[in-house]
């Protein structure tokens, strides 16, 4: 029943789709059956792709074989090059066509300890961890008042006298979204307050965990330092301790907060971006780029952040491999190197491959997680944005909606529209990805082997259907490069 | 509507409950219309307690001051005699008409430090933490191959030669169920572990967490050892650990584990129960007990184990303080030492005062967490059984269903039905209890403040009907003492 629903509905849509295609974008010598026939073909591949995909272990096995034979991969770390290794031979046995590696420079930072404890006006410890790329404490560690901020916007407006010499503790919540979105409103705080903080003359900042959970667990994530400012310790306290710091605010003015972290940052090191491609059987140069990335943080075995996304698009290549006809273009899947350190390894890719960009013809990463895929947005012409959703109409039987021109792609492809690049983003119902994100949580059990199927059907649809399309999808409205 | 609802329903009960009264119950001179009166009476006045409970956050704020302003209390510690002085303060303010502790001796223990990794087939650390009475490992820890159980009794059924010289893994999942009863199907891998490891040459031994969440957060709770049995590091890893270990189990048969804890025992140190009494107004020396316990684990704040309970029956005690008529019998607030590590003020009081147990007429503990009562159970003699039921019918309209006659009582008077004294169990909802049960995550969030407020009512009610009952609870059908 399912099975035939859903081709009479792909032919419906793939009908449409080719009854409002742009003349510009077939040649002049193909004729409009040849194009249905094609569709409907695609379709049908789409269909068999997805059916495959639902009914395949192999993206939960290969994130339960990463998380459980390599687990947490900290870039620049032994264990790192544990999980290129790792990719590198998990690729060359599913028989891709091409598997190889990109050396990146990356940076290392060393976790250490970080303790902290209320010693005013109630003794008590706290939960904290520090912020990646955060400097050590002074030896034997620092006492100080705290000086609470709603935000990092409330610190920056605050007057320095406020601020100086004390610990500045920014409170703000992360609100629960379905797109996640609550993290874009505070994630501020966590990669710019200790620059702010160190202007105004603060020892260290501590700030309410960038999560929606109430699990005394902090979560970490990267931070950064500015030329010519002080770099103050930067940590973050759990959702319960924040809570705590908020009840004895109420009680007394003045708390008191011992502080003793030994992290540091070690130089670089090199990582590799790892690379798999099925070859495209007419248009091998033009490129259809899905990725994740490969590294993360240290203290969960990197499951949901971003064993997930690895799983997903090497999954999703696989079942293009396997196809007894290849589509046209060529499409390379992407595990980054050290994204949870400033997309490092997508940055590199982008000067890497600056010459072979304009043959890439759309870009997506998986980097939210496991949950399902509700909705497409793309970033192509305006002028074709509709075509393409046509194009990926039959994804409605696996649960996605057509979205918006104003994608984003995901943080490692997130610089290429700048040189002109579309890209699309297939956007995760995120609900709780915050939960678990950089935290010791983010571990397998998280993972819903159903949810992480669907992404690799829409995943492998989304990678097909741009392999085979006929739409030209420039020029973008891309900013400045 | 609600309020008449209830005063007409409650004198319904009442009145068959009279109706059925046993005749010994009743003394000779007292009229069955003086009796009608009374119960009216009474249930007009657990009317008024129950709403009172209901609009009032006197137990919220008692257990937020405790969990903020002493936070974790380990028996023997410093915070421990914070709290004391902390209930010795609150019981004092809030006017009952008598307060005083009592001394108890209790084991100390120093958790230290406790780190776990897989050495081989795949290095990774582990999070776990030290079972509550825990020896150290040597010096430098120790490393050795894991060997797996599904339970204490596998455990206990094994060739010693598959457990010489190995750390024990005793893998026994905690189901979830709303009476908790889960927690007492796995707990004796915790409590007995060590020794039955010991006892067929086990170096060490980790136990699943028993716990029904699934977070990176291993829960603690008290083992013990045997004399004359090999004194063994004993520690439980997360959930999310455990299946990990699981899944290299899949993969290699032997695994090795390190393991490297600092944990000790320090002798003895005073601690203190603390009671407070609304003294009866016609039979003062009969005790209705309500009791809960002071001290917590150390990693949370002892919320839920046992600051709500704290806040529980501290708030039901002040209610029938308040009261412009006292009930009958005494009304005992008995708030336990050193509970966590084996019942020690609870054994401490029932030698204490085992003079006066003949007159303890009911004891009921609370600790359990926040969640709502469903089901109020009595250990009572099976002749007044239903007269007793009857006697709390009125629980009914805040929730309360009439349970059995087979009530333990709650941990620190779980001893008192050896010495013929009555117990009950207001049971609470327990579903989400043995998440957060022994873990940081023990902190004020998980207490939902309506849910804490209807305890308050029931137990308020409880007490009160407890302390002007007519019927003769005894003998009960108790164990030997």
């Amino acid at each position: 029943m399912k099975h035939n629903a859903f081709v009479v509905l792909s032919v419906l849509f793939l009908g449409l789709t080719v009854g409002c295609q742009h003349p510009s974008n077939t040649s002049d010598n193909t004729s409009s059956s040849q194009i249905t026939n094609q569709t409907s073909q695609n379709a049908l591949v789409n269909q068999e792709l997805a059916q495959k995909a639902l009914n395949s272990n192999l993206a939960y096995d290969l994130v339960e074989s990463l998380t459980v034979e390599v687990g947490p991969r900290l870039a620049g770390t032994d264990k790192d090059l544990i999980a290129v290794e790792w990719a590198m031979n998990k690729l060359n046995s599913l028989g891709f066509d091409k598997v190889y590696k990109e050396a990146v420079q990356v940076p290392v930072w060393e976790r250490g300890y970080a303790n902290a404890s209320i010693t005013a006006p109630f003794a008590q410890p706290l939960v904290i961890t520090a912020l990646g790329g955060s400097v050590a404490t002074p030896k034997g560690g620092i006492e100080a008042q705290i000086v609470r901020f709603d935000s990092l916007a409330a610190l920056e407006a605050a007057d320095p006298s406020l601020v100086k010499d004390k610990i500045v503790f920014i409170d703000h919540k992360t609100e629960r979204h379905r797109n996640g979105k609550g993290y874009g409103m505070t994630v501020g705080g966590r990669s710019k307050g200790a620059v702010a903080a160190a202007k105004k003359g603060a020892v260290a900042i501590v700030i309410r965990s960038i999560g929606t959970d109430s699990d005394r667990m902090a979560h970490t994530g990267v931070m950064r330092y500015q030329q010519g400012v002080a770099k103050i310790p930067a940590a973050a306290m759990s959702n319960p301790d924040a809570d705590l710091i908020n009840a004895m605010l109420k009680r007394d003015s003045k708390i008191t907060l011992a502080l003793d972290m030994s992290s540091k940052n070690l130089g670089t090191a090199t990582s590799y971006n790892v690379i798999a491609e099925v070859t495209g059987s007419s248009k091998p140069d033009e490129i259809v780029l899905i990725g994740a990335h490969l590294d993360s943080w240290d203290e969960g075995t990197g499951a949901i952040d971003d064993g997930a996304g690895v799983a997903i698009v090497t999954a999703a290549g696989k079942l293009i491999q396997d196809l007894p006809k290849k589509p046209a273009r060529t499409v390379r899947v992407v595990l980054y190197a050290a994204e949870e350190i400033g997309l490092i390894g997508g940055k590199a890719y982008a000067k890497a491959h600056e010459q072979e960009l304009a043959k890439h013809y759309i870009a997506a990463e998986s980097d939210f997680g496991a949950g399902k895929i509700y909705q497409l947005d793309v970033k192509v012409n305006p002028q074709v944005f509709e075509q393409v959703l046509a194009e990926h109409h039959g994804m409605k039987t696996v649960g996605v909606e057509m979205g918006n021109n104003k994608a984003y792609g995901g943080p490692d492809v997130s610089m290429l529209p700048n040189y002109g690049v579309p890209v699309a983003s297939l956007r995760q119902d995120g609900t709780d990805y915050f939960d678990y994100h950089h935290t010791p949580n983010d571990t397998l059990d998280k993972i819903v082997p159903s949810a992480l199927a669907q992404n690799v059907a829409v995943y492998a649809q989304f990678a097909y259907t741009m392999a085979q399309s006929e739409i030209d999808l420039r020029p973008i409205l891309a900013k400045d490069k």
